[in-house]
């Protein structure tokens, strides 16, 4: 029996209960958490609004750990390796995995409503026999977890994985939109819509591939002073203006930005992130998950002079392929994870990870299941 | 004095007429037209339903030709040259032309309502004194006309100039919007939308390109039969069916096609060819000149799953660094131009190329200065 946070509710307070978890199962790996974060998804999911509620569930998508067991079938592997655990998996055998542009693995997509192993459609997870439902494949909020084999990178056993645990999720989303998709070039001026931790890695991208100027944008302007300590350079609140934020950003930078990388949701943010990019060769990348009846609207004529727009799940990183080598920069010092880590909390504490990120006090918040 | 078609008056057949063409001044050149073509955009402006109405004007801008003289400050050229002036130019020194990437000249960048040179912003043409208006820089229905250097490209004297003339427009921007933009891979699938004299340039792009399947769309079918000529292997009219295309070309290619090329100007046209590329990486680019109110709608999850759109101008081909490297394509026979040339008739005759373009019976009607 090992302890786990469960969602009994929507919106109540997790319970740290006695979980069975069982054995993994063909193509499963059981792994133990030693390090989890908190993002904001698990607080959509949990809150449930608007969300398919599923529950009880164990919550948790970012996370480092050490396998512990393996299932049949797994090669990859063994006891011991440490592994981040992805959202998004990676099965190596699709046209998404075959293709050199894609991530969007067909088999390991994400999937928010599943709250079962796709092997036998059941959890690993129960008390009493009860079911307790996974969350993204995940569900990292429990000492020990059960993983699909493509949904863990194997790093380097010397990471620190209480740093490299953000890695697992909303750092490599950001930071993979700006240097894999928007891919600025050295000197060129950048525009990060939206400040938090998905913007600030987006603006740590642009840091790490040599931007002159790095322009954030935010409707919270208390957001500005902590963006400084990421390299950005300039700031702009649309409400300061009374003509779209677009125009302002253009005048600034004499025609528009060379890259701009939106990572807000919201959908006038997103045609702004669009429409403030430099004809003939800006171009544009949205992050931000909308709401279902949102429309992206503009006038043709601005794709026509020749500006591109693009959007990205997860950084366009293969998370078996590609996060290894995430951490290898870390390793070497080129990426700085520290400063996203403003919190820090034990596992029976994991409610007041909750209470930071609604109170907006914190960017990531560790929860160390040792302790 | 020489002869020029001039368009007195808005939807006017033009009349041949004797016009003084001054020599050229500083940055200017004076060229011997051989032949020239008609394409749709000058059809636009001499209908002028909606245009800025410039007249009497001489309009013409796909065409051959030899240098006749220079002016001052001109060394790039010299009488004898043989070149194709281009709507767009190419100054060399604006962030455009320093840029990779574009091929928006600041000075040079077409413009439709500008009738004067810019160096002293008059015309070159004149009868009894009166100026005669230019038209997007070109004015090549005419045995001489004057011309910036920056939008003339200096080609092989080898190049047959009654065949290669058609790349100085509409070749070069359905071809390059494949070659340089949509950019699709061996074996790939590429929609093109639209099987006018631009959408089978696009076609000729893809099928140089490798691609396996060619699928063309348009409204009339009448277009399907002699698009088999250029490649194109299937076809689809929206009007057969009672969903969006899109939907049917998604199922058709079992997910999307690679890559997509707009060449209607409709805008419905251009949200099909975005919708219908697939995710993870499917690539659409648009080059029809939509109406001033369209309005680009989607929803913005589309981009998030991976899908790009550009959109692009003259194919992204700088007209002085890139066009004599296509010519040589020709003169190397990877690309053919003949298909496109349906029908040529003689300078007196040139308003039967605009009866056979506004008829629908011809792609290129190639005008012959010397007949
Ligand atoms: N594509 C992916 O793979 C992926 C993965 C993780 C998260 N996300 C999405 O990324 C987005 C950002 O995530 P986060 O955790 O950093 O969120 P966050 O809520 O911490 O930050 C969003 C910021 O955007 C600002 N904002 C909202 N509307 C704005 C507007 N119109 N103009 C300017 N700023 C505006 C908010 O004030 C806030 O500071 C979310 O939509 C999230 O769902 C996407
Ligand atoms: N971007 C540039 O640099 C550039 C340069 C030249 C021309 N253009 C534009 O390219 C477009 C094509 O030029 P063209 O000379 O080949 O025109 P065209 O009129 O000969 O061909 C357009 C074709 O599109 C078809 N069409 C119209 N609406 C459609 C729809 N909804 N779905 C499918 N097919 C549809 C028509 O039936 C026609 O066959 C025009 O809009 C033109 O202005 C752009
Ligand atoms: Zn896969
Ligand atoms: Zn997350
Ligand atoms: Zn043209
Ligand atoms: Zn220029």
């Amino acid at each position: 029996m090992d302890a786990a946070a469960v969602a009994w509710e929507a919106g109540k307070p997790l319970v740290i209960e006695e979980v069975e978890v069982s054995p993994p199962q063909k193509d499963e790996v059981r792994v133990k958490i030693l390090f989890t974060s908190l993002c904001h998804t698990d607080v959509y999911f949990w809150e449930a609004k608007g969300q398919t509620p599923v529950f009880p569930r164990i919550l948790g998508h970012e996370a480092g750990g050490i396998v512990e067991s393996v299932g049949e079938g797994v090669t990859d592997l063994k006891p011991g390796d440490h592994v981040l655990p992805v959202f998004t998996g990676e099965c190596k055998e699709c046209p998404h995995c075959l293709s050199e542009e894609s991530n969007m693995c067909d088999l390991l997509r994400i999937n928010t409503d599943r709250g079962v192993m796709l092997h036998d459609g059941k959890a690993r997870f129960s008390i009493d026999g009860k079911p307790i439902y996974h969350f993204l494949g995940t569900s990292t909020f429990s000492e020990y977890t059960v993983v699909h084999i493509g949904c863990l990178a194997k790093i380097s056993p010397e990471a620190p994985l209480d740093k490299v645990c953000i890695m697992s999720c909303g750092f490599s989303t950001g930071f993979g939109a700006t240097v894999n998709v928007a891919k600025p070039k050295k000197g060129h001026t950048v525009a990060i819509f939206g400040l938090g931790a998905v913007g600030l890695a987006a603006a740590e991208g642009a840091r790490v591939s040599g931007a002159s100027r790095i322009i954030g944008v935010d409707l919270v302007s208390s957001r500005f002073e902590q963006a400084k300590k990421f390299g950005v350079t300039e700031f702009v609140n649309p409400k300061d203006h009374n003509r779209p934020v677009q125009e302002v950003i253009v005048e600034m930078t004499n025609g528009g930005v060379d890259r701009s990388v939106e990572c807000t949701g919201n959908i006038q943010a997103m045609i702004s992130a669009f429409e403030c990019v430099h004809d003939g060769w800006g171009v544009a990348v949205l992050v931000g998950v909308p709401s279902k009846d949102d429309a992206f609207k503009t006038h043709p004529v601005n794709f026509l002079n020749e500006r591109t727009l693009k959007g990205t799940f997860f950084g366009n990183y293969k998370p078996r392929t590609d996060l290894p080598s995430v951490v290898e920069r870390y390793m070497n010092k080129e990426i700085e994870l520290e400063k996203f880590i403003t919190h820090e909390v034990s596992f029976n504490d994991i409610n007041k990870a909750f209470e930071y990120m609604l109170k907006g006090v914190s960017l990531r918040c560790i929860i160390r299941m040792d302790a």
